[in-house]
């Protein structure tokens, strides 16, 4: 098998990350490329030389951020006929169209999605599924600790500088938080996000972006009797023949698909007449989020053009698994009927959550919910319940579905 | 510009809508790839020629429908060197292995795009973006006609059949609905994507399916006072070095990403360690919606492998755009400050929505918020407003989203 060749630039929480996950997924990657991705060189500010590298990568990858020495590198690699991939917003937010035009002229790949969105795919999903679609708006949570300050202080009531300060003591915000909550940051990604949207150049100093530093507990509280949730939100839209590209502040209806979220999250919603809207979201950058993003760009860039899935691998299915259960019975209301319904589950190892009652006399209801169990546990339990002669009717259960990774 | 011929199988609601946006999206389709897609031909039950029609494409976009003659024809297209464009969930969840094997030995394209989960980009999304990622589990809510009833029962108390009969007046639910509502087509969506997210062919007959028939509103009803909306949800998961592939109705917390995916919507959920979870959702399958994924994958099938976006066009930056407000007012309470405030706003032709005042004596605090209006015409407003006598402190504004098309 032929080796892919990674050169990686920057070596600080990102690009450490993005070295450990791409020696953990090396072989899923060979698998599914055909070639096996190995770390041909790291520059760092202390050792390695750039034009080493680049004679050793098939891709460079440029998580050093800023504008020089980034652009310098992202320009000479491309230049070079190597691929590149870069999780650099202000490189792309100022210089996009330079680096696009030498992609395009060496015929190579330019991939950026971890600049925009964390690990939403947002970047991906904007430039190729929507090729085919008129898109007439983009609006985006783009900015995970803003969100994560305004969701504080929506749920505590706390003040700004409070919530600010939590943020930063938790990880969220970093020692110099002005980028972001100034609108900045997100404001260069909804300049890329439009470039993409609506095929337009559109500099950072032409985005209109406004912070979260004036926002009070009160205004949030008043809204929220109204019905109204407050988000750090990017816009790009079609206006009068032209764009209108910006960063605010603004309330949100409860129906919004942005409204619900919360805390550092990013979510970014693309509408378009032929398709209403679809809504995008998950976590926003973190060491690992920004890393993955990195590395499926980099197996995009190994991946021959036309790509059907690998050959399948053998599978085994299996059939007993684990889920909570919602369990409803009907029964008459006479003493010990909770206690031997609860030494039935206890017996098969159901462990119960949740118990309303409700109804009195020969009317009452018991709604049940289960923790986690095998499902053939919760099955057998039911079959004993069942043949339990103060039920009026037969059990009737639906699986319940617990929070993610909770 | 050289053209990019597409041959289109099966003119019904889909072909229809997909022929129309193609002739539509021609002019921008070509400016993004270099090359002008034209209809080479259309096959249907009473003309046209398989033969002649495959002869004449570089790609062939199969909107029959079911197994045969549709595995046949995208088995020839493939073979012959055809990319092969498919909303066939049926063909691909059953006779996918041998598709893919086709277009890897051909080294063209098989796209599916549209045979799962409407506009939502999540084939494209599963296989590129997470090549990069172990994913865990995926959950998805893949068929709109389902949600649609079970939203309708929790919304109005309605029986499954009444619900049912709605849907079916409304244009959401088929004359015979059976594979919708007992989840086999769901469970086909499940196949084809636990086979992306997994590598592991897994046949139609391995994914246990239950649908909704016998969901009743009291569950439903009962299970919302402990916080628990009802879906039909399938997931696709790793248990136990095996997978588990099934679709049942299940309940799910308040705070997981699929619990507010309501009426025909479709929503999935990507869980990966490194990543959390990333969620997708938009409109579920209608024919304009099918339509721009089935141009979505062309389109991809006509990209270069190395695809920066195209030049940039020159744009018009707008500054002033429409939005709606909140207003927030510190006044003193006497006779006729509402008034005088409604005439100013009426003045400058922003039109109230809501007033909400509270507070007595000199601590009234008003919070207003109007329709959309030009930014420039609020503003003329609010500096107004700021000059009256009986306010405490300067008025503050935040922006209001209204809902997406709203």
């Amino acid at each position: 098998m032929t080796s892919f060749r990674v050169g990686l630039l920057g070596h600080g929480t990102v690009g450490a990350a993005f070295a450990a996950l791409l020696a953990e997924r090396a072989e899923a990657v060979a698998a599914a490329t055909g070639r096996r991705p190995e770390l041909s060189g790291i520059l760092t500010r202390s050792q390695g030389h750039f034009e080493e590298i680049l004679e050793r990568s098939d891709v460079v990858v440029e998580l050093i951020g800023g504008v020089e020495p980034a652009r310098e590198y992202a320009l000479a690699a491309l230049r070079s006929g190597r691929h590149v991939v870069s999780a650099n917003k202000q490189l792309l937010s100022q210089h996009g169209e330079e680096l696009f035009d030498a992609a395009r002229e060496a015929g190579v790949d330019l991939r950026f999605e971890a600049a925009v969105g964390g690990v939403v795919p947002v970047i991906r999903v904007v430039h190729e599924t929507l090729a085919a679609a008129h898109v007439e708006r983009v609006h985006g949570i783009v900015n995970g600790t803003t969100n994560f300050i305004l969701t504080e202080m929506t749920r505590t009531g706390a003040s700004y500088p409070d919530a600010l300060a939590d943020a930063q003591r938790l990880g969220y915000a970093e020692a110099d938080p002005r980028d972001d909550v100034n609108g900045r940051d997100a404001a260069a990604k909804m300049a890329i996000l439009a470039r993409l949207a609506f095929g337009a150049a559109v500099a950072l100093d032409q985005v209109a972006y406004e912070g979260i530093e004036h926002v009070t507990a009160d205004d949030i509280a008043y809204a929220r009797e109204l019905g109204l949730s407050l988000k750090l939100v990017g816009t790009a839209e079609r206006v009068d023949g032209g764009l209108s590209v910006r960063v605010h502040p603004a309330f949100l209806y409860a129906g919004h698909p942005l409204a619900s979220v919360d805390g550092s999250f990013n979510a970014v919603t693309v509408e378009s007449p032929a398709i209403t809207e679809i809504t995008l979201s998950g976590p926003g950058a973190g060491g690992s989020q920004t890393a993955s993003a990195v590395l499926g760009d980099v197996v995009s860039a190994m991946l021959p053009p036309a790509t059907p899935p690998a050959r399948a691998a053998p599978v085994t299915i299996v059939g007993d698994v684990e889920s909570a259960f919602y369990l409803h019975l009907e029964v008459a209301d006479r003493p010990g009927v909770l206690a031997q319904i609860a030494e039935i589950l206890g017996l098969q190892g159901v462990s119960v959550k949740s118990v309303v009652q409700r109804g009195l006399g020969s009317d009452a209801r018991l709604t049940i919910v289960v923790h986690s169990v095998r499902e053939s546990r919760f099955l057998a339990a039911v079959a004993l319940i069942g043949r339990l002669d103060f039920l009026r009717v037969p059990p009737r259960w639906i699986r319940v579905i617990e929070e993610v990774f909770g």
